[in-house]
């Protein structure tokens, strides 16, 4: 990928029968590639469906957003489930998405754990291990996306796994170019200017300003907008305005498989 | 398929997380066919892991015992599913246990509904056409099993499906070649001699004895053999052994996708 | 209860974990009956016991809104349950809420069936009589609210249970004083001002009038408000203001036990 | 109670469904306390009604066995919920297994916690003044059953809660009292001779050996024998008898509310 193209990724069909949540339509009309829920934290079949025929009507790629199985928490929630369940689990997430994805004429074409999953398997090897197991068992050629220096994405790329790295637009980075954790002050970005500035820096120059002021290397190949929260729509179309207006080339990760 | 030849089917992979339904291995030991349920009326993700690993193991075929989401009533109440919502229930199904499957190193090759889904669409055109749709849309080379003269059978053949119908070694017939209902007498068989003994004759003329004593017309291309009553191993170990003994081929009516 | 006054009852507590669905607090200012979802349909404990709380301190009574257990169907869909089972998912809904209740201050003052089930007992003896016979073990002194007319009520005057009728204001009613089925015109009344001078008319004269123009008689002592639809919190406020300036009492039906 | 009396616990109703876990009426036929589950690990309602009935039948105290929400788990796997979540799913519990006893005749009279969540508090701070807030907040008469030592019971103790301890009859003891971990020799123990022997002990001295030989002092007002396992009747029976024949009293801790 030419340095200055990036690809633009999105939590979608989080629904779940009556309840909605987000604006899909929106968001796929902004992204390039789609963190499709699996069912498990959210996303009923019905939901799945419409979201991935959407998504292959407008070129936007399909990932499976695979995630605990907690409803009732989002998947928000860290639960303490075996490598074995826990490969299975996600190996059952990644099959129904793509019987989905069948009906909809597309194929998964990456994998992104979801919530509490994605945070603990930055640290918790077992539990990084049993992801990319599955992913591998599933099909090796599979890339994964994930939060560059994790445990998951070390463990992925050992195991032969293509690794993509993603850069939160509207959270604050650390000098060591960790996130700013949730309880602290700059954890959070409302501003779409200057969201919008950063991403463009961050896709430019590889450098985005950290919370102390210092400049701070980040390198990724995917941005993530938020979807869910109020102004999502808003903060993700000045961000795809700005770099369209920079010349910077979207383009999702994953391409379509022969 | 030569006439002397007959597929066994059974349901497995029944268990859920903590409790244990039925035994797979003893019936995968027998059957040429596995019904595995897809974790919406039962089956967790590990249990329909190990029981595709297994039935790989032995060259019994996969099939996709899908049902209604209802894991508290074991897909045995009727639900007023819409048959969208039902076509992508059971896309998602076909997929999650694909994706169990692809772990295993083997194919989904059929699928079977399940409970009171199955009982539903001899009669329910639109739940029939739903999950015919969800079929076509998965893999149009997918076979469905069935019961012979349902509408479900009758709307997979008109939408261009191959249909394998299946006889039920130890259900009673009426004289229309139906089955006994449950609540009547001779609805259930439980003499394994008796039963080889149809089975056999099924197989070979074609005909079972009617709960009247009249002989019926009766066609299938598999015979269904249950696995979790009490009983259930000695039955199918009786009726295998017989079907052995008489030279009659086992065969999966569903081979290896190519 | 004075002719001239009326309870006004809703459906509350209806979000689920991330899922939010409806204004509670706003139609817990408004109404006099909540009719609080027991977890099987919607509602997370978190929301149970908030929106029970809201309601003790407003003064709203609440009632336990039973349903199929179906979340993914939001309980919208016929579940052909035995009536033993329906007997115990009610039973255990009704005490679930109660503990919430407890916690909150207040007490379940009523039972009132949700969607599907709401629907099916209209007409279906069996689970009428379950959700009675559930009613019963728990409290013989619960009022039950529901259809005129409907298998529900009577089975429940047979049983000595107290029955309260109820009026739908936005629906519209055939001269037999049923509702005008949803896919029928003039099902649905949308506009403020005259779904208000109908309430007015049937809680002053007992009469509404019917979608060919003839007064028909109905005879209610509770009005039900929708609160998730579009528009619900306004229509609500609108049929409220209404009634207080036409003098007209709002009341619960069921007083806070001694 | 008498220092020759003690109680005896087990877990029943943890059937769900098409499921059968454990030899429910003949534990309850042993023991004088039940802690039945609540529907978030294990037990539908109707297994539920069935058990608080039996237990009602032979005057065995019903006791709440709450869980984490985790039917594909069984409640055995940590989950990292929020204090008020967990409090609310535990009142959420007791109240609905409340409203299964109210039908049996019954009253639930003290609260278990179960598998991973009785785990989790004995160290857990935050989830266990969580349990606590739940049942006082429900009953702050209610006694709860836990481990001695424990986080649990000392926060129940500190907020004024009735505390009961129990010993497992068949578990290794440390030298300080505590369990020995099942990864280590000596974590379980089988022969039915040697646990009677221990339990006698334990209810006449006050004092069981631990896995080294020494003597350690064990105050507990409850035994707990296992009910799901394999000769878990067999073991319960023996353990029965043994107290029986040394003219040890058996009794429940909790008595029927006046």
């Amino acid at each position: 990928m030419h340095p200055n193209t990036i690809d633009l990724n999105s939590d979608v069909g989080e629904s779940f029968g009556r309840w909605e949540l987000g604006d899909d339509a929106a968001m796929l009309a902004i992204v390039t590639s789609a963190n499709v829920a699996c069912g498990f934290h959210a996303g009923d079949p019905t939901t799945l469906r419409r979201t991935c025929t959407l998504a292959a009507q407008r070129g936007v790629a399909v990932g499976a957003q695979v995630g605990y199985r907690d409803l009732a928490g989002f998947g928000r929630r860290f639960l303490d489930v075996s490598p074995q369940e826990l490969a299975d689990d996600v190996l059952y997430q990644i099959g129904a998405l793509e019987g989905m994805c069948r009906a909809a004429g597309t194929r998964v074409r990456y994998v992104k754990p979801h919530g509490a999953l994605y945070n603990a398997i930055v640290h918790h090897e077992a539990q990084a291990q049993a992801v990319v197991a599955a992913v591998r068992a599933y099909d090796p050629a599979l890339p994964v996306l994930g939060l560059p220096g994790s445990e998951f994405l070390d463990a992925a790329e050992a195991a032969g796994l293509r690794t993509v790295r993603e850069f939160f637009v509207d959270r604050g980075y650390t000098p060591d170019a960790t996130l700013v954790p949730r309880s602290q002050p700059g954890a959070l970005l409302h501003d779409p200017a200057e969201v919008t500035a950063r991403v463009l820096r961050m896709v430019t120059e590889g450098v985005v300003t950290a919370v102390d002021g210092s400049d701070v290397r980040v390198r990724a190949e995917s941005a993530c907008v938020h979807g869910d929260s109020p102004g999502a729509v808003a903060m993700a179309t000045a961000v795809r305005a700005g770099l369209d207006a920079a010349g910077v080339g979207l383009r999702a990760f994953a391409e379509e498989p022969g």
